[in-house]
C-alpha cells in the first residue's frame, strides 16, 4: 500500500501495512498476525529483547538451550488434583477446544524467542489469569509487552487492538485499557516468565506457582 | 489511501488514513492533529461522550452554558503567590513560550467539546502533573481517555504513539506505557475536569487544586 513502483518498502513501511492489515481485519486473523510477525523481526530490537531477557539466569539458560516444551499429553495432566498447574492447563485447553503447540527445533536465538512464546502463549494466560476473550490477550499483550521490553510485535498487536477500538469500537476502550493497565502491571511485577520450567511445575499448585513468580492477580 | 474510484471513504476509512498520516508524521505537526480532530469526530461518539460528560453536574452545566475562558493575562497571574494555581499556569506558559488560546464562541455541544478541551489543555498539563514532553503529552491522553471515556479523538492519538514506538522507537516503549498506565489511573481516579471554573480558581493554591479535584500524583 506504501509502495511505489521506484523504491521497495522499506522493513518500517512494511510493518506499517501490517498494522493496518489486521487493524482491518476481523479479531482471530491469524495470517495477518503471521505478516505482523514477520513484519516485525527486525535484526536490531531481536538483539535488544535478547539482552534484555538474557539478564535473567532462567531466560538465559533457555536461550542458550534452546529447548522446546514437545508434545503434552492434555488428557494426563487433566487427572492431576485440581488446583495444581498442570490440572489448570489442562483444564483450559480442553475446555477450549485448544490443542497444545509443538514447536520445530530452533536454530537461532531469536527463532527460539518466536516458538517460545508460542508454545507458552496458553500457560501464560493460565498462569497470569488472563481470560480467552479480548480482555484477557489485551491483558496478556500488555504483559508481554512489559516482560519482554522491546518486542516490536507484541508492542504492535497490543496497540492495534486500541486502534481498532478507537476507530470501530470505541465503546471497548475502557475495558481495554483497564485490561492493558492490568496486565502492564502485573508483568512489571511479575519474575521473568521467559524460559520457566514449565514441565517440572505441573503438580504444584497454581497458587504456589504464582506466588514463586512474583504473579500477583488484580481484580477490576 | 485507501480510496478506491468507485466508493467514497468511509469515515471509519478516513479516521485510520488519519491515523497512518500522523504516524509518519513527526511529533507535533498540528496539520495532521487538525485532520484527525476532523476524522474523529462521528456523530454517534460524541454523542455517548456527551451523554458521558452530563453525568457530572459541573459538566453539565459547561456544555449547556458554553462559556469559553476568554482572554487570560498570563503576566498579571504570574504576580500570584508561587504555590497557587494561577502562578503555575502562567509560569509553566511562560517557560515554554505558549499563548492561552482564546476560542471563538461554540455553537453546538460537540463544537464547545473541541474548544473547552483545547483552551484548557495546558491547565490540565498543570493540574495532573504532566510534562511537556512526549511522557507527559501520553501520560495526558491517557487521562483525557480515562475522563472523556468514548471519545475517538484522544483513544487515536493515544494510540497513534504506541504505533510509532512499535514501528521507529521501540526503545521508548516502556516509558510510554508506564506514563500511560500512570494517566489512567490518575484519570480514573479523579473528579471530572471537564467544565470545572478555573478562573475562579487561580489564587487557590495547587495542592489544594489537586485534592479538592481527587487528582493523586503518582511517581515513577
Amino acid at each position: 500500500m506504501l509502495n511505489t513502483l521506484q523504491k521497495p518498502e522499506t522493513w518500517q513501511q512494511s510493518m506499517l501495512s501490517s498494522v493496518i492489515a489486521i487493524t482491518e481485519a476481523a479479531d482471530g486473523d491469524f495470517s495477518k498476525i503471521d505478516r505482523l510477525v514477520a513484519a516485525s523481526r527486525d535484526p536490531h530490537s531481536t538483539d535488544l529483547t535478547i539482552e534484555h531477557l538474557a539478564r535473567s539466569p532462567h531466560s538465559r539458560i533457555a536461550l542458550t538451550n534452546r529447548r522446546s516444551l514437545g508434545s503434552i499429553d492434555l488428557n494426563a495432566l487433566h487427572q492431576l488434583p485440581s488446583d495444581t498447574l498442570g490440572y489448570y492447563y489442562a483444564d483450559y485447553m480442553l475446555r477450549h477446544q485448544l490443542q497444545h503447540l509443538v514447536t520445530s527445533p530452533a536454530t537461532t536465538e531469536a527463532e527460539f524467542i518466536d516458538n517460545h512464546m508460542r508454545e507458552t502463549h496458553d500457560i501464560w494466560h493460565v498462569v497470569t489469569g488472563s481470560s480467552i476473550d479480548m480482555h484477557g490477550e489485551i491483558q496478556l499483550q500488555a504483559f508481554c509487552v512489559a516482560q519482554l521490553q522491546l518486542s516490536r510485535f507484541w508492542m504492535a498487536l497490543m496497540t492495534k487492538n486500541l486502534l481498532k477500538a478507537s476507530i470501530y469500537n470505541i465503546e471497548a476502550a475502557d475495558g481495554y485499557l483497564t485490561a492493558l493497565t492490568t496486565g502492564w502491571m502485573m508483568g512489571k511485577a511479575a519474575q521473568p516468565l521467559f524460559g520457566v520450567d514449565w514441565l517440572s511445575m505441573w503438580e504444584m499448585p497454581l497458587d504456589r506457582v504464582r506466588a514463586s513468580l512474583d504473579i500477583k492477580l488484580i481484580n477490576n
